[in-house]
């Protein structure tokens, strides 16, 4: 009986994997607008009830890939940073251009973080929202370094403003809007706004 | 004879300033996403068919209204410079704030310049293109006179990285998206951004 309810959720494990997996795939052929049910589970090899018992809905399995796209990217943001005695401004160096390749190389992934929508009065699972601080907690102690003298609050603050400074070039640049720089002026570009944002 | 032709022609352009009344209205209560032909011409009480003899395609009419949100932004822009004798920091401060005040105030017209693209193939009329510039070119005078060593292609460059850093913190913001400022710190989130960006 027990051995019975054992390989039950192991199965259960199994077609989650299978499903998160054909999902990711999806996604990144065909970005978040393209993701379709239907698609993800004749992928998976499974029928298309088997999502739904696996995930309440596609909002839920998109959040489970963003969280996964977080880990990713906040593990390239981390193993960016150069070993020791590296000062404030080195370091958010190393951090935009880890941020810039990962949204180059990983672009439906990474447009996926900002672009899913929970619908109206439904909210994203605490752990879930603990997962986004990796973006900006790479920052703050760099910023703390530049400016010792910065309060807490201030630093947490001014951490957002530059990732999203920084976002802002990557983003224009990598959607080719009429405003972005060329890609091929992106890296220098994010180095040359780095530069300015850590002057002393 | 001819009367007839120019009584026609008066009557297809008050058609035309009808329709893209109606679509305005319609795109700033519902955003680009929800802007469908059949309630445009609803609004303007007029068949369906009719805002095809008018626009190519509902793409088209984007551009038309991209066309007068860009001009309305540009003069938004142009209007808020101080007059004369300001430095090429107070001007900048200047363009952030009212790039950041229409942002917040025409947050659906604003989103439609970057959310609109067109079909694969199809290019945008040069005119439009030219009106693009708008954003940068106003940027240009300021950044040239904090930075007069730099040539006249870095500084180009230069204006659209300062112009897309600006872009992110606003777009984060007003999408209050996990890792954006707060909407109430935003307007001195972007001065503090600005400064760092024009200190020489």
């Amino acid at each position: 009986m027990v051995n019975e309810m054992l390989k039950r959720e192991t199965k259960r494990a199994e077609l989650r994997e299978r499903i998160i997996a054909a999902a990711e795939a999806e996604l990144i052929e065909k970005g978040l607008s393209g993701l379709k049910a239907r698609d993800i589970t004749s992928r998976a090899g499974c029928a298309l009830g088997a999502l739904y018992n696996v995930f309440d809905d596609l909002d839920m399995l998109v959040l489970e890939l963003n969280s996964r796209t977080l880990a990713d990217l906040g593990n390239a943001l981390s193993s960016s940073v150069p070993v020791e005695s590296s000062s404030g401004r080195q370091v958010l160096q190393a951090l935009a251009a880890a941020y810039t390749d990962f949204a180059r190389d990983h672009q439906h992934r990474w447009m996926a973080l900002f672009e899913h929508r929970l619908p109206e009065g439904k909210y994203k699972p605490e752990e879930y929202r603990m997962e986004q601080t990796v973006l900006i907690d790479a920052i703050v102690p760099s910023l703390k370094e530049l400016w010792p003298e910065l309060s807490k609050e201030t630093l947490a603050m001014r951490a957002r403003t530059t990732f999203a400074a920084v976002h802002g070039v990557v983003l224009l640049s990598l959607q080719q809007q009429f405003v972005g720089v060329p890609l091929k002026e992106l890296k220098s570009e994010v180095e040359a706004l780095v530069e300015l944002l850590s002057r002393q």
